[in-house]
């Protein structure tokens, strides 16, 4: 009946603004975190929740792998550091 | 008038709370996923879907470049291996 | 009373249906974006709003760090360049 069709609009009408406004603002609170677990040794290991992105490595070594998601390891000899660069999305602020 | 503020606020309402609980559930399943790509020679390509974040090479080679955004180029003469770290955002579970 | 019940289900049925195509709907614009910020000499900084993910040195070196979540550093002697691997998550398209 055109009578429900008006609440009905004007319910949809208020629930796709308020939606659109709290969707976008929680939105941008999630963002890319990262940060860095440096360690003497050939491993590194990412925080908790966090997975790793890239290695680096002393003796100027660019051969390493990631094993199980988060753990740097550097494969050439003699290696005195790992670091790795850990990343997560989460919600900031 | 005074009876249709009631039912504004009444749904107002209603659609804050739905909004709130049900955008952070979704949320919280959008994850960082990464993947590692690994293969023989001086390229490693990532999934579809997939970006490059980082390569590895072998030949303690730490010079390389990411082309396409997806696929991981070590420069080094007499590359054995390439290693792509991969990651996009997406729903997990 | 029965009869606010039947307005409250049928809000509750709106609000949720609409809530879960708008939020899927944007949720799927949100993506990794990455890109490369390559620059002669030790040092290379990612555009205002990404974070460094990984880096490459000249000189096949593997030895770098990153500096204020955004400027990859290569440590080895005379460098000849770097390159840093920057993503974020933000709406695409």
């Amino acid at each position: 009946s055109p009578q429900s069709c008006v609440i009905d609009t004007l319910i949809n009408g208020k629930i796709q603004a308020a939606i659109d406004s709290k969707v976008h603002s929680i939105l941008a609170k999630r963002r890319l975190i990262c940060t860095t677990a440096f360690s003497r040794g050939a491993n590194a290991y990412c925080p908790s929740g966090y997975l790793a992105t890239g290695c680096a490595c002393g003796m100027a070594c660019g051969s390493w792998d990631i094993r199980g998601d988060a753990t740097c390891h550097c494969q050439c000899a003699n290696i005195d550091w790992t670091s790795a660069r850990c990343c997560k999305v989460a919600i900031v602020g």
